[in-house]
């Protein structure tokens, strides 16, 4: 018995047309995105095998932008670059776009360009950590606007989040740094206010002194904003105290690598003279020398992951999800046993 | 005689409000932007001082959504980072928000970008170099849509830039090598198709080597991608060439990091062996060991000069714009004479 013929699917179609079915999804849901050329080829498509997608699904989809909109604190440094380049990729696969704000580490501008987004028309937004009035969640909510936080995983949080722990991954990085023998600590953190992964950070390198009985005053933080200029400048501060730490952690690896730098410019020699550890594991942190002992974050994966769990939430508005992606530890040359 | 009693401006409407005239200016242009306890300040301050705002502008702003596109190659390396970040302050300061795509150097996901900044209701949108197809700016023409160009100065192109003479600025690096003695010369260009940037870089090395007699096959070209790896992977190949080169120039800095560490790990020398050469001066260029001789590209300037005329072509849409910034040459150690 020959098997029963069946209606042609969005997959049929993008084969004759020989697109892919993210393009296919564009030309019907939003044609104005898509060039004539490619337009044409796929009406071709549908005429040919007399495809008709969905009705429900036309409607839902209809309604939609298909345009993400991400707002992250910095484009400088590259400290988002890679993770927001996988989200862009992955999302694209999908059939959205992306547009991308930066707010400076500003709430004021964050909560301003969240606006914007959603008078653009954003179907949902990335945002990154979880720190906020939670006047901006209750905004979203009431337009029901999908919103997702990466960079900072937290299982209890009114929103959904793909990240990782922060406090943990940290505290790992100091247990070693205690562990090679390190008594007395310098941390050169970012601004920690409306900055959870800077906090956690922070409480993360506490948390393992207070593991390995380390007094809490044996740690001196400065906190500065991410830029290696600040780097230089904390650690400066750091070296001209009376009880001069042997090792200093970073709140990242931009910081770090102002720490290292200022370390040579002062002969100190790292990690002989002086321990140096980053956090983030960006492409800097290989090529610096010596080479960055530091907390690898995957950021390509959880780019890729915030993609999928946002289409989720967009697509399927009945499911929820939280993700908690592993980070670890890597060992350059930048941190030793004190000298 | 007392001053005649002159009509209130946004100026003082700004001062009474405690507040940014940029902040009044999105109050009254695009109020659903801006958070309810500062439009509420600004009001008070409009009722008190009688401002009416000047009608003909109002109903020229009120058509517009206060927000600029940029669609750029790539967000990965920090190439554009801090041109865009000098460029969205300053945005910021004229009451504008900046949305960016990136096209991952795709032309056709360039141009889906366009069409839904377009859709999303952009104002203004900024590119990077000229080579696009002359469709796209007929389709920008056509909605009225005010287009600047970034990165490349073209002083007889269709549309206005602000930018710098690539071919000039890598004539002048290329001269500076010549005449240490190099003669068998070797270039790791980025893709050189759809990207004046590249392109020209390429010519301005050819122009040098003319300029001083050189014959043109004393020159291998390598293209590839800007990343640190393609940039060791052509390195290797330049080098195992039978007439290796003793300079190696590189279309920006990305590529010229790569190829260093690539020496290193060769067992060369830099600048002993073999000498390399950037473009761009992004900070890398001086952490990296030895520092990398490269060409300074004002970035913070390009950016901030592009938010102001491109401001100037949506508010002032009879004025035409064209600025071309200087570039210099900075000398570090990874640029000596041939060993």
């Amino acid at each position: 018995m020959p098997k029963a013929k069946t209606a042609p699917t969005l997959e049929d179609v993008a084969k004759l047309a020989g697109v892919s079915t993210a393009t296919v999804s564009r030309c019907l849901n939003s044609p104005s995105l898509v060039v004539q050329a490619t337009r044409d080829r796929v009406q071709s498509a549908v005429d040919a095998l007399g495809y008709t997608p969905n009705f429900a699904a036309r409607v839902m989809a209809a309604r939609r932008s298909h345009t993400i909109g991400a707002i992250i604190p910095t484009m400088e440094n590259a400290i988002f670059a890679r993770g927001l380049q996988a989200f862009q990729e992955e999302l694209r696969q999908h059939g959205y776009t992306l547009l991308v704000s930066s707010s400076a580490y500003q709430p004021e501008i964050e909560e301003e360009q969240i606006r914007n987004l959603v008078a653009r028309g954003a179907d949902g937004l990335l945002l990154i950590g979880h720190d906020r009035d939670s006047r901006i969640y209750d905004y979203l909510a009431k337009r029901r606007i999908p919103v997702l936080i990466a960079w900072s995983f937290q299982a209890d949080a009114p929103v959904p989040s793909v990240g990782f722990d922060n406090r943990a991954a940290m505290a790992e990085l100091a247990n070693q740094v205690i562990k090679l023998g390190h008594r007395t600590l310098g941390m050169i953190s970012g601004v920690s206010t409306g900055n959870d992964r800077a906090r956690l950070r922070i409480e993360g390198v506490q948390e393992a002194m207070r593991r390995n009985n380390i007094p809490n005053d044996r740690l001196t933080i400065v906190e500065t904003p991410y830029e290696i200029e600040n780097g230089a400048e904390a650690f400066s501060r750091l070296m001209s105290r009376q009880d001069r730490p042997t090792a200093v952690l970073c709140g990242n690896d931009v910081l770090a690598i102002g720490a290292s730098r200022r370390a040579k410019e002062m002969g100190l020699r790292v990690p002989q003279d002086v321990s140096v550890t980053g956090f983030d594991d960006i492409e800097l942190a290989q090529i610096t020398d010596p080479g960055l002992t530091t907390v690898h974050v995957p950021h390509r994966e959880m780019g890729r992951r915030a993609a999928l769990e946002l289409v989720g939430l967009i697509e399927k508005p009945t499911e929820s999800c939280n993700v908690q992606l592993r980070t670890n530890l890597v060992e350059r040359q930048s941190l030793g046993r004190p000298g």
